[in-house]
């Protein structure tokens, strides 16, 4: 397997999380899809990286550095990075927004998949940085919540993601590869991208279901 | 009234979810809406036709012959056919995708509601198939859910349907028309078309509503 | 203070709810936001005005009177107002449509934030309506919710919003400024619109977002 | 049949409402048990009797005669009748207390069921008033929540409920009986009871369940 | 006033949430009863005494020192302490349980009214300990949740409570009563009891319920 | 490890869902234990024994065989099971019944935990039966739901639960052990039960919550 950069371009131009989910589950790994909830901004937003982990959680008083541990994420994201953020499905804050997106494009980071709010959704979309939300509000985050750890193993979607695995997001939803079997389910999803287009193919010259299935084992 | 193809183009062209549903009101039928939140994939989806009911469960095991009679089902769509899918609030399976929408149209279906996910979302939209869901995700149906019956009575989006019930669905909502009172919900409906467009137009010249709700009693 | 519509031109060109509701939280009134589920029918959508109150609520029965208060209280709509009704979590009813829409613009209304749904979504996008809801759904309201009052204080949201209120609505969501914080909280927020581009600047050529916050004070 | 008191007072003693439930089916009335979250404030309740019906909503202003229609309504209540309450799914007001369950016993009602809030609940247990709620708090209703109209329609638990139809409430749960199937309807579920003590016998001396259904068709 | 002990003695004897929310209401504080699904542990409970608050987080990895600041904040609870803590509504982790409930009876606690859940419900109900809980549920909470803070202002069960505020919680709901008026809030809650008891006799006798409140000013 | 019954017994007489749930957690299973919202029938109730698994869905006809594989699961019980069914959500049918409990008690089944609804919850409660459910409601499963397998996996509680399994319900909640765990974790509780008598006496004799976790490691 080549190095990150590459494989992330290539995984972006030719997966898509579905066949990853089949690839995952092929490895018996049955639960690394996100919740449905969680969703692009855009619908062409691809989000491959691998995850920087934050926790955020709501608070009811202004803590003495407000965004402390936030800034620090940010700050250390890498190139290939896609933030993985956990809000303890907060309704009343906002963890991400347009400064912070920019300052995320800056480091080179591949997208961010936060299983809670963003403001500047408009911005964000111009930017075209690949985000996933579970929701959209004007909130400051400051005296409503706040990061209290980056870098540990958090849920997200209800899909645990350590630091460090790959995940994947586009327009179906948001996959996470853990470490131990990443290179199988990446080969074998490019493997099964190219086995659908031939089923396809038959389909559209009029094969039935039931027939292409038979034939090909692929759904 | 005029044979179903013809019947179907022309209350794609004319008609609207909103119409019907208040002809289904004024029948009687005051329960014919399906909960919204059951939504088009693309704006400008219409789907009209017959429906062709589905009933999908979760499971927790791959069953024997998975997909069998979910592709039956597909390969029995006729030209003219909506597929009407319940999945009893799955959150956790997709019962639909690309290549059922490949085998569907290349069948003549004209449009499938499922109260349920569907995976590529994207691709679908691009083929223009009006598809209506509950939610997108990228999970395999295969040891997740599993059609238990098709051609049998459904309740879907809190609606229950009939196989060869007409439903029309459009960017506000689905409505399905009970066989005994087509006919005359399909005329009214016609009928109110008509009428909004007087109502709008005497709005527009600074009418005001009381008065053109007094004069026309429509709203 | 410029008059009223002046001063909604310059909010609608240059402000964002994001800052005005920094500078809610500014001024000590951190619960102004909507429910973030209230979205907007089109991303571009912007209104901004004084708030027309309504309060509509689910029945059962058709009332001697169907509309009437609903239709007053469109009727009663003037230049500058944004119609803001709650109808208590309704899920069987719509509220607004394309005649509404066409009658609240002939009289000048600058939008309509409903803590419930519309129908018509498709036409009212096309009129450039800025519209707000929580859903969408082809229901007459007739036998189905009643407007009992207007002009009283309501909850929309979960905010509560008094008659006259001015009320500010974009893509990332709703706010509302009570009347006594006004001017305070208008003047604020156009000053932090300035701030925050020379922060977007300062990020954008590379300063870490510890530093940006740490020498503007601002995210 | 009876009149309504004798029928009542037996009803009481020998029927349960999985037996009308049973009975309503039969008849074709399959939607007719409300949603199983309006529970009894102590096992043993049981309320039967003819519907008064009241239809609460949420208000966020105090109105100019405040508790009015709540008022007019218990004190119209009479021997033998059963308060059937429908609140629009509030959840910031309680509509019952101690005091209206002093005034609706003095007048002979037999229970109450709210689709909503009561206080006092330990009060109301105390004095074995069959009350049904879907929530207990100490809200005052004034300024929270209206009764607009009484003996009208409503939808209770989801179900539809007119003036005077039976309703009957046990620690299962509350079903109503529709007017036009009334006498049909208690007299199936009379018979029933006696059926399931002689299967209840049968499966006490061993028999298999299948077997048991297979000779007597009752579950 | 009398001094805490002896203060929140009689409160215990003779007051009721429903008052205290009623003199709240007249004060101007009308979002003062939190979230009906917070339930004390057996009907007879009652928790009266200040706020000792909490703040917990759920995490996914083990601490460094699991369980540390929440064993200093129950080490820290004094004689007339309640414990009121809010858990951003957590489902998969319990704050609460026996050894918990021993140490704080020892130091001399009131109660706890947790928006979270509580393990060994049943052990905790035969000590008689007033806790008030959103569920039950056997989670050890070492790995799923962490308190943050304590003695900090926290919202607990929607309701804003205060390091000091007195809270009271019987089988109606829980009310927190903000210092700023505290004195005249418990006084004229003490004044209603005895308004109430004159009532519930006059109704006891057959007085309309309307007259009554015409006469008495009460429900 | 001595066999089923006696251990069921000794397991009933000792142990706590709390405890096994901890002993799970040291095993490396932290996903075992079931959602809050199933709850037993009354406080007392202990359910101990292997997993009898069942599957329903919601249906929307009648089956040409109703409850066919129910009664079969039923009558194939035996001493020492414990029935475990997933209704995949359902709201509107109740899987358990008065007949069910007798025929079961009368085959030696020690309970019975339904993520669904009971009937006859007063009469199963008198006959003292363990069961746990989601809700009480007294519909007829006839053309509600049907049982379309048994003794397959399933997910029960958000917890997937193999033919087999030893699962244990209390009034805390319900954990389900597996197989290959079993002997260690079962081994484990009874070990912990020891520890905690301990460090409850200790709390009990003023030793501070802190010191107690530092010197027993117990919480």
């Amino acid at each position: 397997m080549t190095d990150d950069p590459a494989l992330f371009e290539s995984m972006r131009a030719e997966l898509f999380s579905a066949v990853i989910a089949d690839a995952l589950d092929a490895a018996g790994f049955r639960n690394q899809i996100m919740r449905h909830d969680i969703r692009p901004l855009f619908p062409e937003a691809i989000a491959v990286g691998r995850a920087m982990t934050v926790l955020s959680v709501d608070v009811y008083h202004i803590p003495e550095e407000p965004y402390k541990l936030e800034l620090e994420a940010v700050d250390a994201l890498k190139t290939g990075d896609v933030l993985v953020a956990q809000t303890n499905g907060s309704v009343r804050s906002s963890l991400w927004g347009e400064l912070l997106t920019t300052a995320a494009t800056v480091r080179g980071a591949r997208g961010a998949v936060i299983d809670g709010f963003t403001r500047d959704a408009l911005s964000i979309t111009r930017m075209k940085f690949p985000l996933f939300v579970r929701g959209i509000a004007p909130f400051d985050s400051k005296g409503r919540s706040d990061v209290i750890a980056y870098g540990v193993p958090v849920e997200c979607g209800g899909v645990r993601v350590e630091p460090g695995d790959i995940v994947f997001g586009d327009n179906d939803g948001i996959v996470a590869i853990p470490r131990s079997v990443e290179k199988t389910v990446i080969e074998a999803a490019f493997e099964k991208v190219r086995g659908e287009r031939i089923v396809k193919l038959a389909l559209e010259n009029g094969m039935s279901a039931t027939d292409a299935f038979r034939k090909y084992g692929i759904l």
